[in-house]
């Protein structure tokens, strides 16, 4: 009662790298939604892995969304062995991710291009520009399909102060049928790919340096 | 309400290797299904495998669907083992299988052929043709047994504008039973065995070229 | 019937390395609530590390809880490494915590930062302030999210004599609409990130050594 759902309060002055902001559809409307994904330093880098999962994750996500996680993982090492074959990251790395809120139960398949981009974030050291915020389901070979709750987390992206908002391709019938109000002071790209997300997401030099919102 | 199951609209417009696309009765209507895996790299080239899961799935898949996957696998390797004996693919890969779209319960082994296909999609390097669709349960000896939900696979094909479609040779009657208008503008191919489904997914040079239809 | 809730009279007089105090909401009220954590020895200092729980926890902790103590582990750990990376008590300890009394079940997110102060603690061996207590969610990058029941929790460690109350930031609201005789004679920080809590926790010498008050 009257607690906003999720952690649209979390407000990252800068984000670190490993952190990359969603938008979530909830029953109570849109939120702000957080990826944090850190290197738990679990295993040294020398011995070889012999099994066991790569990837922990937290934050009352269910059996969805922990796919979505699985899911993330595969594309996001393939992905950097095709970008920057030198970088062992994946290889090494014990990582743990969270969902915050802790408390909130959490499901669905939307968070997955936040995901990819919470752990490529985390493989690059280079932070997500903190005025960007994502939604979209992946698939394994990283395309993005369309997601709910448009006009609900489009709206959660407003009033958090964001700027930019990354949209499935396909959603954007959802938008164009949003109010002339609602779309105001938003810059929305529509990506079909997770080479469209990267390139923003990761955009050299001055995107990253873009002055957050929050 | 209003969005059609499964990733309809996912639209490779090249098929990457490792894709196949299946067709799926639903009982919303009949539905064009992706099947994707991909070499996560979880393993070095070096080491000897000492356990564990060698595929991984996801997809909201059921217990049926599972051991499609199983099966897929089991007959992939033994048949590229004959096919391409120098191809030892399937002894040092760990594969990530995902049947978008992510939310979306899904069961049953009508996919089996289409899994095959992926696998040796993946471990030939060869994009499957992107006008083609199958459904089929697979035997572990690689026989094709008949499916339910031919009409209705066999418009979601027509739909999403594909031009060929594999259907298992015993579904031969309800292919025949079915009205010309449907069946107009689609080349059907029965299969009995896999070697029959190779052979039109696999057929050298001239059928991996050919244009796709999305 | 007349007992409280949780370990109010645990009343440690001198606070022993491992060991942090929280504050709890309870459907009966605010209760003082200790995180204990102790290093089992379990496992010798010259191993590799080959998979399994590093963390074992006990007290009758929900799924929330228990995914607490798990991100509170990854915390500390890569906090640690940060500070005093010549420190490497998480490389090699096998953890059990327990939350006192063992009876009564507990769940949410508001000790996580508790349970990193309690393996900071224990990491670093130095014991926290016996006059202090503390609250918040932890996310995994170390923000402190805010949290509920903040007039039953002050009220609790007013009644359990402690003097010194960390709140999250987000709280300061909750804190300010206490009616003056409950704020009286209390310390209150406000934390927005661990680092914060640990400036306060871990202040050298004299803080260690000022007196508690139970």
């Amino acid at each position: 009662v009257g607690k906003p759902p999720y952690a649209s309060e979390l407000a990252y002055r800068r984000m670190p790298s490993g952190v990359a902001r969603g938008l979530a559809w909830t029953p109570l409307g849109g939120a702000v939604l957080y990826v944090e994904s850190i290197d738990t330093g679990h295993q040294g880098s020398g011995g070889a892995f012999t099994g066991g999962p790569r990837l922990h994750t937290t934050g009352q996500i269910g059996s969805v969304m922990k796919e979505s996680s699985d899911i993330a993982l595969s594309f996001a090492r393939r992905f950097l062995q095709a970008k920057d074959p030198a970088n062992r990251f994946f290889e090494r790395a014990y990582i743990h991710m969270h969902v915050p809120e802790g408390a909130t139960p959490k499901d669905g398949p939307s968070a997955g291009c936040t995901m990819v981009t919470s752990l490529l974030s985390l493989a690059l050291n280079r932070p997500v520009p903190s005025d960007l915020a994502m939604t979209g389901e992946m698939t394994l070979t990283g395309r993005i399909l369309p997601v709910g709750g448009i006009r609900e987390k489009v709206v959660a992206a407003k009033r958090a102060g964001l700027k930019r908002v990354l949209l499935p391709q396909q959603n954007i019938r959802d938008w164009e049928e949003l109010p002339d109000y609602i779309r105001r002071g938003l810059e929305v790209s529509f990506v079909s790919s997770y080479d469209d997300v990267y390139r923003i997401a990761f955009a050299s030099a001055g995107a990253g340096a873009s002055a957050g919102a929050s």
